[in-house]
């Protein structure tokens, strides 16, 4: 369990009764239902809120809106509670808007390959109501997130090396912006070269420039064959370089996914496989059926050029499903190494060429430092992820993360990456983005003034209020 | 020629001096290259600026735009001038900013497939520059335009079907901003979850934000194999149909353009060839020579289905060339038909299921008001262009254009798509960036009024001033 800290709240129950009386039942400020919409999946303290409210429409959240507007109170939307930043903590305490019960599926255009829902559905249900479509909504972070948390993040994962992250499948937004007042972005067009892209400014804001109340998303259609490929190497940079060569020659791989030799090894505990325990490819193939044999075969032959080794790929569809669940319970298996530490997810992204040297630093200073820390990474993005293993009670070892983290940080910035791939900012990499974009983060913040000048919007996040 | 008006400029020979001051040989108010920096290809009437400054170095920009802080000067940016609204009319007067000798390629990372490099880069020289690495960028909207001007409109343009728009494909850059401040958006890493988007925000702006003076770009490897194709088909609704189908089975298509019969016609006379006189797609497709021909094969069945005629593809890289060229050449051969005539190039963007209704409801009203008007359609993307042959001394066909013009975006906004795919609004679309974003451009002025409060980048475009 996270520490719990009480926000810096100046919300009188006098305001809470404003919206007990806008919102009736909708409205909850019971203490459990407090501390778990305070919560996410980090490793940061969780912050419960002065109260939670249900929204059902648009006009719910409009209401929200207008009564924290008037009353100066800060509002933080949740969706699922799956982000790894603390981005849902109430840090000022203020008004929880809960998007669960806005999760309509509104409107599938085959044609056009688009889909209008509500940012409470998440990734599984949309999936789900997709299949029999024949379509299928891509990204993928692992976590069965929100649509609307997912855009809130700038969400990507396994599958964005072929399909892009949210920001490229984002095609049209509803947002209720910190006034009042309901801006329509975007629109069911591909592209468009009308004013400024709203879409893309809202997406990755974290909630701290509005909240979305419905979003169009691009589809795809459900590849023809699927294969799936595990392949070993003897170091980080011979998979790297593979990982290179597959992109520079122009192979369509769906998913290239880097695990190295802890992740793997937590991984044959936890899931009673037998995975060589070295850095090793996971890797899936969309396409007909002849084109997803020639990418595997292309593959093979590139991986086998670096020392690959074992290259073994499948289209059958329940060894391809085990692969991935394996992937997918990285974090369970990482978990699973220490069963009383805590699990401090973090990411970084660094151009793909200096990936595995950035990989091979930090597990120097891991080991160096007896740190347990899996690493997994979406490579293809050079993307990865440290899921380190600490134990929150222990005040010398959690210092000692802190610094080994914000090395990593600080390594991935100066080869010209982020801080961030894919998590966001939250309130637990606020200094990273100053160190990553200097004079950009007064821009940002001259933009979070003109759109919400009281500052209610889930503040402490993206920047310290 | 286009209609030449005066600008409604306050700029004070005292002023002008300032600037001579500050740039020397850099200026000139050579009456000549004013009229010229004051020019687009586009229908709209010119406006030259007071003086145009050509900058060598992001400096150089600093220097410009501290002194238009100071004078409230208004500030043009001009690449290559191949914008189709207006974009460079200096409707306020001030002072261009020449950005052409800004043109230095400063660093290819073949490893990360991009490019580090100035904005007065043109499109083929960019492509020419990154041949020999086996690498090249793929946005192509026809024109050698710059990479800042097709940033600043948020260009696409024949591949984005395949490779995605200047959205997608920009991944950082430097801006100077309307107070001289230097801001770095984005980075080298593939993805970001960190800030606010600014990348974005800017990539669009039409220089009404900042100057962009540098840009890192996505590149791609040059396909092992290429193929052309050309299928003729008895309606739009079968060669859309046809389109639609093949992005429904995920071929990975690399070019998919459509050609009405009117615009057949006038290439057929132009480019000396003979085509069918009938809705028309001219393909491409990427790959290895097994899946391009794969590709071929599958889109030449679908097209059977929906009635496609003389499907004929080739790898011979001279008629591939032949082809390309008859549709680049679509515009002069659109011009040859009206030699006394200008062009009116226009562009609309719908979702694809709607796209064949919308030009035939184009082609319908234009035949009823005698209007001659070539179509060809990035249809992949929803997207089809306008080639008006008017006569700018005649009042009232310019009138009746100027109508149509409005019923057909109109028509498209209805229909759940955009006033401009990928030219921009420059500020010859203002009216209708309200009709379709409606509160979403007070949104926009919020943050037009937060960067640049003065408002002296490049006002009247996109915005009324």
């Amino acid at each position: 369990m996270n520490k719990l800290v009480e926000s810096a709240s100046v919300v009188t129950p006098d305001i809470i009764q404003k919206y007990r009386d806008a919102f009736g039942e909708q409205l909850t400020t019971n203490r459990a239902m407090l501390d778990r919409f305070g919560q996410d999946e980090s490793f940061h303290a969780t912050c419960p809120p002065d109260m939670v409210v249900t929204v059902r429409t648009t006009d719910d959240v409009v209401r929200v809106l207008q009564l924290s507007s008037e009353h100066k109170t800060p509002v933080i939307p949740y969706g699922a509670g799956t982000s790894l930043e603390g981005s849902v903590a109430a840090l000022y305490g203020g008004v929880c808007v809960n998007m669960q019960e806005m999760n309509k599926i509104i409107d599938v255009h085959p044609e056009d390959m688009d889909v209008v829902l509500q940012p409470g559905v998440t990734r599984r249900q949309l999936n789900n109501h997709l299949k029999d479509k024949g379509l299928f909504f891509p990204v993928d972070p692992g976590a069965d997130a929100s649509v609307g948390g997912m855009i809130s993040t700038r969400a990507s994962g396994t599958t964005t090396v072929r399909y892009g992250a949210m920001r490229d499948n984002v095609m049209a937004l509803e947002v209720v912006l910190a006034d009042g007042r309901v801006v329509r972005t975007g629109s069911r067009a591909r592209k468009s070269a009308a004013g400024y892209d709203l879409t893309r400014l809202i997406t990755g804001a974290e909630g701290t420039l509005g909240i979305v109340t419905e979003a169009t998303l691009r589809l795809y259609g459900i590849p023809e064959a699927m294969a799936a490929a595990v392949c070993t190497f003897s170091s980080l940079e011979s998979a790297v370089d593979t990982v290179i060569e597959t992109i520079q020659f122009g192979i369509p791989i769906a998913r290239m996914e880097l695990l190295d030799d802890v992740q793997l090894e937590a991984i044959n505990r936890y899931s009673k496989t037998n995975y060589t325990v070295a850095p090793t490819l996971f890797l899936e193939f969309h396409g007909t059926d002849a084109s997803v044999a020639e990418q595997s075969e292309a593959v093979s032959a590139i991986a086998g050029e670096h020392g690959g080794a074992n290259f073994s790929w499948t289209t059958n569809t329940e060894e391809r499903n085990q692969l991935w669940r394996a992937r997918h319970d990285a974090a369970y298996a990482s978990k699973a190494l220490r069963p009383n530490g805590a699990i401090w997810a973090t990411d970084v992204c660094v151009p793909i060429s200096r990936l595995a040297e950035c990989i091979a630093l930090t597990r120097v200073d891991l080991d160096e430092n007896n740190l347990l820390a899996p690493i997994v990474g979406h490579v293809g993005d050079g993307n990865f992820h440290l899921v380190l293993l600490v134990d929150h009670n222990d005040v010398a070892e959690v210092e000692c993360a802190q610094k080994v983290h914000e090395r990593m940080v600080n390594r991935a910035i100066d080869m010209g990456g982020t801080c961030t791939g894919e998590h966001g900012i939250g309130y637990g990499k606020l200094d990273f983005l100053r160190t990553e974009h200097g004079v950009g983060v007064d821009v940002m913040q001259d933009i979070k003034k003109a759109l919400d000048p009281l500052g209610i919007m889930n503040p402490g996040k993206v920047f310290v209020r």
